[in-house]
């Protein structure tokens, strides 16, 4: 439910009419919020192909690990606590190592996370290719919720972890970078193992302002936000994350990695000033780095603009939009 | 989440562990069943495919009314309001007229029953293939929902509207059998766009036992409710409603039709006997033909059998277990 491009894509023809009683505080968002009686939940889904979200050669314990990781980032987004997940799975055939392989990657993640698999669709696909689809489910204290809709004026952008990893190692999969072992194994965790931060979201409710997680890039995801919310930001090039699988690279590169780098899923979100000490304390409890890297602004006009400054200079990101199945420019995967 | 052989192959991998507080009453049900705060919810998925579930000249329209009727119909089953779905579709390009009339598909029979489309996820297909996943949540009433477990011995078997219509469909369409122009039209018609019982399904709430819906064929399907039951039944082939388009077709094939044809969407149930003129009147006030088809019996030993009688002498019928995506025998879709 994250990308620009593929929400624009239902957006166009499906613009979400009201058809009966429930509605979503959080359409366009990361989760749909869903009354139901005096409960809130959290709902998101997410569809992974084999060939443009996986590459072939993915591990079953991989993809089941990432399937449903990237749905808890979403959850993680709404600041919802993960509950349950619905998956619907096709295969080629029935393959008992591969299928006990996925399920030890699905439920090593989903005990974690204490969120249990209570419904499923197998079928079987005729091409051959793999296809994962997951519809997660999440609770929330009635009435609340993050959104990307909230952030104001002022507020500090902040991100969890680092940032550009997964990206690097899809271009090292492509043959177009080259890194050393170590960045190279360090990087691919980053993209087969992405670890969804929930934790952080739950904690996050009471203080951010608006938050999405980081599947599409950074200009671009914080693009949904300041789109949604009507403002505009500043970020400042040298405090953004970087992967330590990302220090050898040439510096064009890193920029592509950490401005456009999807399939991160860390959290970003906007936050009152004031709030800096409580989020210092948070990135203390969960031993996770919390950067801040910019600040909201009033929006000039009515477009939401990105403003990236290195050492005092604007930078050109036109480049560096992001991951979008459904744009020429930026079709590799 | 209905067929039998695709149940089979989750649960042997997965195997339903609880990994939090959030449990469901009807796993491997058509449904899940949750209680959040003091409401209930009813969750189901389902994934179509083109070539597997429908065919590669299905038009838009059909293929975006039936992804979302097939999800209505397990929501029926369990005798849940349909109120939210969530939609996940991976489609070649994007294709304004394709996404138009997969929209009015889509909105036409979402608009009949209140329900919402409240997120979703596109995705580009890399080999051109379409793949369809809808999510769908329902509403109960605190601590209600129709399973399949729920059948006693002496209730009554029942069917709604005709059995058989859209398997004739699918034969014709592979050449291999033949039909009237007029019986065609609407043996498609019950393949391309089935009618989910929901209105009957909520009716059914106080009234029946065990439910499910017949998407893998009568005999499959009944045989759900029966193992899940520890039940028996006994059927009588010639009450079981036929198709009209079935009527010119040889006597075998009809058999097939009835007993292992899926795709029907019709709901199947069991009701104990006093229930037999509320059944009558629900019939009448929706229009819809209702059909008492046998009864169900103690097990013997510890296996649910199905017994089908024809003019008192018992029918073979191991032939005509239904479809199932991973077992051999029947895999020409």
């Amino acid at each position: 439910m994250q990308n620009l491009g593929e929400f624009d894509l239902i957006q166009r023809y499906f613009d979400w009419p009201k058809l009966g009683p429930w509605s979503s505080q959080g359409v366009g968002d990361d989760c749909a919020l869903i009354d139901i009686g005096t409960s809130r939940i959290a709902v998101t889904t997410d569809m992974l192909i084999e060939g443009t979200h996986f590459f072939e050669n993915t591990s079953a314990y991989d993809l089941g690990h990432k399937s449903l990781a990237v749905n808890l980032s979403d959850l993680a987004a709404a600041a919802a606590t993960p509950r349950a997940f619905f998956l619907s799975i096709a295969v080629p055939k029935s393959d008992p190592d591969w299928m006990n392989e996925f399920q030890k990657g699905l439920f090593g993640l989903a005990k974690r996370f204490g969120v249990s698999l209570l419904g499923g669709d197998t079928v079987r696909s005729v091409d051959g290719k793999i296809t994962v689809s997951i519809t997660a489910l999440g609770e929330l204290p009635a009435g609340t919720g993050l959104t990307r809709s909230g952030a104001r004026v002022d507020d500090d952008i902040w991100v969890s972890g680092s940032l550009g990893g997964a990206y690097a190692a899809v271009q090292v999969r492509y043959g177009k970078w080259k890194l050393s072992t170590e960045s190279y194994r360090r990087a691919s965790e980053r993209l087969d193992r992405p670890e969804p931060r929930n934790r952080l979201g739950e904690k996050l409710l009471k203080i951010a302002n608006a938050c999405c997680d980081i599947s599409d890039g950074l200009l671009q995801d914080i693009g949904h936000i300041m789109k949604r919310s009507g403002r505009s930001c500043e970020l400042t090039y040298e405090a953004i994350p970087q992967d330590a699988s990302l220090n050898a690279l040439a510096l064009e590169n890193r920029k592509k990695a950490l401005l456009a780098g999807g399939d991160d899923y860390e959290l970003l979100w906007t936050a009152p000033r004031d709030a800096r000490e409580a989020i210092a304390t948070i990135s203390a409890e969960l031993r996770l780095p919390i950067t801040r890297i910019g600040r909201v602004v009033e929006s000039e006009e009515d477009t939401a603009s990105i403003r990236v400054l290195s050492r005092e200079t604007l930078l050109d990101t036109g480049a560096y939009r992001g991951f979008d199945h459904f744009s020429d420019h930026e079709n590799q995967r």
